[in-house]
C-alpha cells in the first residue's frame, strides 16, 4: 500500500501494533501536542502480528523515508521480538512503548511477562466487555428520561440544562470507564418549580451536575434549532441561572462545560463521585 | 484522602497526570495485561497541575508503601517539572512518559517542546472536539433507520443483524475517531427479499458488516428479549447465515465481532475503509 500525496520535508509518524494500535496512538498524541508548530503526517498501521507483515512495513516506511527527505517516527506497542526487531532496521526513530519498559517491570514484578500477542488491548477480558456493553445499552436507553429504577442502577446521575454535555459524557464514561450514566435534564417546569425533582434529591450522593456559558449554550441550540425561542441567547442565560442557582443550594456538586473536553468533564466526575469500576 | 482497603502485599498502581490521566492509564493497562498473575489495586489521580499537590501525593504513595511493605508504581504524564520532580522522591517506581521521550523527540525534531500542562488532552483543538461532537450526535441520531441524505453525510456504513455489535462500534468510531457511522440493521425483509435494500449498494466502498456466532447472539438476545423468536437459537443462525450470505454475494467487507473488542472492531474497519478524519 503506497503512501499517498507525501511531499519533501514531510514528517510521517507511524503508529504501529500488532493489535488495533489505539494505545501507542493515544501515547503519540499526548507526545506530539508539545511541538505544536511541526506539521505531521500520521499513518495508523494496526495488526501488524506477522514478521512478513513488519518486514513489509520496513519497506513502506523506508520508501516514505526517501520520498520526504525526513526520518519518520514509529510509536509502536509490539510485545514480540520477531515483529519489533525488523522495525529497528527501517530507518526510523522508533519509540516502542513495550521494548522500553516490560524489562523494568519484569524486575520490579520479579515476575516474567506473558508476551500475549493482542492481549494489551483487553479483547479477552469478557467481564469488562460485557460492563462496558451493559453501560452502553443502559446510557442509551436513558439519555433522555428515566425511572426511579434508573436512578437507582445508575452509577452516576448527570443533571443541567438541555445541551450542556450530558450526552457525550455519559457515552464517554460507559465506553471507556464502563460506568452507567443516567442523564437527567433540567426542563422549564424545573425552574419554575425552583426546585430538582425529589427523585434528584434521593440519589443527591451520584448526582453531578454540568453548567455551560450561556453565550456558547446558545451558540449550540442555534446549529440544532435556528432562531428558537429555545436557543435564544436571553433564555439561555435565564436557564443556566436557575440551574445553577438550583445545584448551589441542593450543594450539588458541578462544572462549567465550556472549555472542557469530554475526557476532561468524565474524569472530574470519576474523581468527585467516587466510583471506580474498570480493573483487569 | 486516604486510600481504603489497602493490604499487605497489595501492588498499588496510581495513574497520575496534570490532565485527565487517560493517557497514562490506556499505557498502564496496555503494559500490565502483560502481568496477568498479578493482584493490583489501581489509583486513579487526575489534575495534579501543581506542586503542593504533588507533595501530598508523595505523602500518600508513601503511606500506601507503609501499609503494603510493597513499593508502588507510578504511571505518569506529567509535562511540568515542579510536578514531576517532587514525584521521584515518593519511593515508587516512576515511569512517566513525558520524562523518557519528550527529550528524544526534541533533538529528532530540532526544536523545543511547548510544555504545556493539559495540552496533551486536546482540551484546546476545537475543530477536533467539535468533529467528535457532531459525529456523536450523527451516530446517536442515526442508530436506527436512515434516510438517503444520511447515508450519503455518512464516513461508515455498518450493516448487519440486529445486536451484531453495530451500536456500540459506531459510538466507539464517533468518540474515538470522529467518525460518523451510520447503522443500517438487516432485518427479516431483507432476508426474505434475499437482497440488500437498493440504498446500499450504491454506497458499497463505504459499507462495512458485522457478522457474530449465532449461539452468541442468541445469547444476547435472550437478555434482551427472554423466550422470544427473535432470540431463538434457530433464528439466530438463519438471519446470520442469511446476512453473511448476502455479504458475500455483494462482496461488502465484514468481520465477526464475536471475540472481538469495541476497538479491535473499530480498527479493523478504519483499516478496510481507509477513513481518515482526526489529526492535529
Amino acid at each position: 500500500m503506497p503512501d499517498h500525496n507525501l511531499k519533501p520535508q514531510d514528517r510521517v509518524v507511524y503508529f504501529v501494533s500488532d493489535g488495533t494500535g489505539i494505545t501507542a496512538e493515544t501515547l503519540a498524541h499526548s507526545l506530539l501536542s508539545q511541538f505544536e508548530s511541526l506539521e505531521i503526517k500520521e499513518v495508523r498501521v494496526p495488526f501488524i502480528d506477522t514478521a512478513e507483515k513488519a518486514v513489509s512495513l520496513c519497506a513502506r516506511i523506508k520508501s516514505a523515508h526517501a520520498t520526504t527527505g525526513v526520518r519518520p517516527v514509529v510509536f509502536s506497542t509490539l510485545v514480540n521480538d520477531t515483529i519489533s526487531v525488523p522495525l529497528r532496521d527501517s530507518g526510523a526513530m522508533v519509540i516502542d512503548l513495550f521494548q522500553s519498559f516490560i524489562a523494568p517491570l519484569e524486575q520490579e514484578f520479579g515476575t516474567k511477562s506473558t508476551h500475549a500477542v493482542g492481549r494489551s488491548h483487553g479483547a479477552m477480558d469478557k467481564k469488562e466487555y460485557r460492563d462496558r456493553i451493559e453501560a452502553i445499552n443502559f446510557t442509551l436507553a436513558h439519555d433522555d428520561g428515566v425511572s426511579d429504577k434508573d436512578l437507582r442502577d445508575a452509577d452516576v446521575i448527570l443533571i443541567g440544562v438541555s445541551r450542556s454535555g450530558k450526552t457525550p459524557t455519559s457515552l464517554y464514561l460507559a465506553m471507556q470507564f464502563g460506568i452507567k450514566a443516567a442523564n437527567y435534564p433540567l426542563i422549564p417546569e424545573d425552574f419554575e418549580r425552583d426546585a430538582f425533582p425529589s427523585a434528584i434529591l434521593t440519589h443527591r450522593s451520584k448526582v453531578f451536575g454540568l453548567t455551560i456559558d450561556p453565550n456558547r449554550l446558545s451558540e449550540i441550540r442555534h446549529e440544532r434549532r435556528p432562531n428558537s425561542t429555545y436557543a435564544k441567547l436571553e433564555n439561555c442565560r435565564y436557564e443556566v441561572a436557575a440551574a445553577e442557582k438550583m445545584m448551589l443550594r441542593e450543594n450539588v456538586q458541578w462544572l462549567s462545560t465550556t472549555t472542557k473536553s469530554i475526557e476532561e468533564i468524565a474524569a472530574s466526575i470519576l474523581q468527585a463521585i467516587h466510583i471506580e469500576k474498570r480493573g483487569f
